[in-house]
């Protein structure tokens, strides 16, 4: 009789997306007339660039052309988007990344989730608290968590490192040694980053101790602020203790479009065992590839044109970051996040839970926001909002905000 | 300390295709003027049929627009693609499948490795012998499959199901009871099929003493005779033992377009839990989504225009195969597959090895096919050519073998 893997009942049945998916719902249901605005989700709105979109027909025209057809791709991905990659993202950085050491792959939640195959179960993992789920549920799919608590809310193997007002929503280091250390900066869902002195003192502890460092670096466009890396290989020695995963879908607006990286350093080694040479081999064997067309579309965000367009999609939503957190701060909110990330972190007011504010906002001026406990135990009293929608609706919900 | 899953380490070293590789780039080293054939590789050479272009330049447009722009898919994949699927492969057969129990991927070499996650470690698979090496290579990595003896290259925990002339390929029911069984029909590498009588022999058999199927059904638009099932559904209880997965990249040319999907039935259960609910968490988590241009262009294949032109191009490939295999047969080898299946499954000449013949198609009348004994121990003394190069090469490739 075949056995199914039951780390995976061990996860609490609700996820906090659909949770919201249906209290909207009831909420519409009962309210038909009411326009709700949401800055819940961390999906973008805006079209794809104009030079992505023309580069995609080129592409299309390509598969369609014998002379042009293109079959299963390269294992690692095109030369010509790792190429790219290379020189804009990580030698422009100062950051020494060869092409044989980035992975093309489907999108960095794909990445965050299959990174765990080539770590042992007996692994323990650090993680900030609050934190984006997909790194905690799928370690718990591996069996890597212990079991869940409902009423703390947490893992009872796991380390978690509470981000919060007090700390200026920057971990520090664990009292408990880690083996794999999850960081995300700019992060989601503070929308906090730290500074380069600060990532190196985290590189220098995952050396000392041995741990390998999983950084995620999706909302790296959103940066403005100088003295804040833009890649982890911007720190001294952390081609020797960290992965680094990479997404299209902020900097450019791939969410439906799919396509992220991993970069995985030949340095980095347990043993003998360079990590690059496992990832190959799970690359090879459990994926075929991003599809070409996706490729080139890539490829066409570091040309000049693409660049100069994804820049100002990126201004867009900063510019309705900057609406949100200044808005929500003269309303008498705490808020904190939106100047190198599009999350606005803020504190629920009168001591409201993170639920409670959310059915208050959703029923009060019909605004969809995410409810801080939903992403840990330490998010409880806070609540997300996005930058990621239009102008038009971010200025309008602010407003409503504004009224209560 | 950060440890590795040494599963990883028990692969053996060197994967078939690039042991190929390497070796026709030697040969094309030492030989710049000679003129190389391939017929190793599964990959398709025709470009994407016309309606499927003209959908994906909609798609591209749809992206590029405010109001048409799609941000993340439904997680199992969006509607339109799988109701196309629910009414043209299963319902037209007459299979019962919902909707909910399609879920759209980025391909079935993904699907056929990520599909172990839900299952215990200590489950037993057995495979047909030869076999495509994704389903054991990943079971390996999960350490579900012992060690592997470089003598006898298998696995000490694998049942393996030897497919040889003897049984005219076709894999029978093991003394050993498997918990997890892996099938392809129409097979890869050898080309052959079982007719539906047969097959319900093994969704007895699953049924009977708890086993799982995992049935791939990638060359399923490669079926020309008449009591071959298109989808193991056809069979009577399969809902409740099986999962089939399913490939855009044989029936459309998909290879580097990247789209599959699998069929997780609701009745397939482990006690009271549903694998159906297991994937969707799965997906839902380590997933999200192919892209909305790829999944458009996945429903352009259902259209009238799309069926038609993509039957023609398996047409086109059947011929070839057709070609090989008659011309193969004339000259006096013994082959099989190229029936209801792109591949062409001969036997070595002159008590060759796999290997041996390999260098001597290579050396002799520089034709590149994949030596049998890749797939498996039993694939000894066989060669795999395949059917999808173009009509010339393939034409000009027997008349060489023709002169040995």
């Amino acid at each position: 009789m075949f056995k199914i893997n039951d780390n995976y009942l061990k996860l609490p049945g609700s996820y906090l997306f659909s949770t919201i998916g249906k209290k909207v719902a009831a909420f519409t249901a009962a309210n038909p007339d009411k326009k709700i605005i949401r800055l819940g989700i961390g999906d973008v709105t805006l079209p794809l660039a104009p030079k992505i979109i023309e580069t995609m027909h080129d592409a299309v025209d390509e598969m369609g052309n014998a002379a042009t057809f293109k079959g299963y791709a390269p294992d690692l991905g095109y030369e010509f988007l790792r190429q790219a990659i290379v020189d804009n993202d990580f030698k422009a950085r100062g950051a020494d990344i060869s092409i044989d050491e980035v992975f093309i792959s489907d999108g960095a939640k794909s990445d965050s989730g299959n990174i765990g195959d080539i770590f042992a179960q007996d692994n323990k993992i650090a993680v900030c608290d609050p934190v984006y789920p997909v790194y905690v549920d799928t370690n718990a799919m591996s069996g890597r968590t212990g079991v869940y608590d409902e009423l703390t809310q947490k893992w009872s193997n796991v380390i978690y490192m509470p981000c919060t007002a007090d700390n200026n929503f920057a971990p520090e280091i664990p009292t408990e040694t880690p083996d794999i250390i999850y960081l995300c900066f700019p992060n989601n869902p503070t929308g906090s980053t730290i500074n380069k002195a600060e990532l190196q003192k985290w590189v220098d502890y995952a050396l000392k101790v041995g741990a390998v460092i999983i950084y995620d670096a999706a909302y790296e466009a959103y940066i403005s602020e100088e003295d804040v890396p833009h890649t982890i290989y911007e720190c001294n020695g952390a081609k020797a203790c960290a992965i680094e995963l990479r997404s299209f879908s902020k900097n450019a607006g791939f969410t439906g479009t799919r396509l992220g990286y991993a970069v995985v350093p030949k340095e980095l080694k347990c043993g003998d065992v360079s990590l690059n040479s496992l990832w190959a081999r799970r690359h090879g064997t459990k994926f075929n590839g991003a599809p070409y067309i996706i490729q080139k579309a890539g490829a066409a965000v570091y040309t000049e044109e693409g660049k100069k367009q994804t820049k100002e999609m990126v201004a867009y939503y900063m510019n309705n970051a900057k609406l949100i957190r200044e808005g929500l701060a003269s309303a008498g909110y705490t808020v904190s996040g939106g100047v190198n990330a599009p999350y606005i972190w803020l504190k629920t007011p009168d001591n409201m839970t993170s639920w409670e504010f959310f059915d208050y906002l959703l029923e009060k001026v019909n605004i969809v926001g995410t409810p801080g406990s939903g992403f840990g135990p330490s998010g409880e009293g806070y609540f997300r909002l996005t930058a990621f929608g239009s102008y038009e609706n971010t200025l309008e919900a602010i407003e409503r905000i504004k009224t209560l």
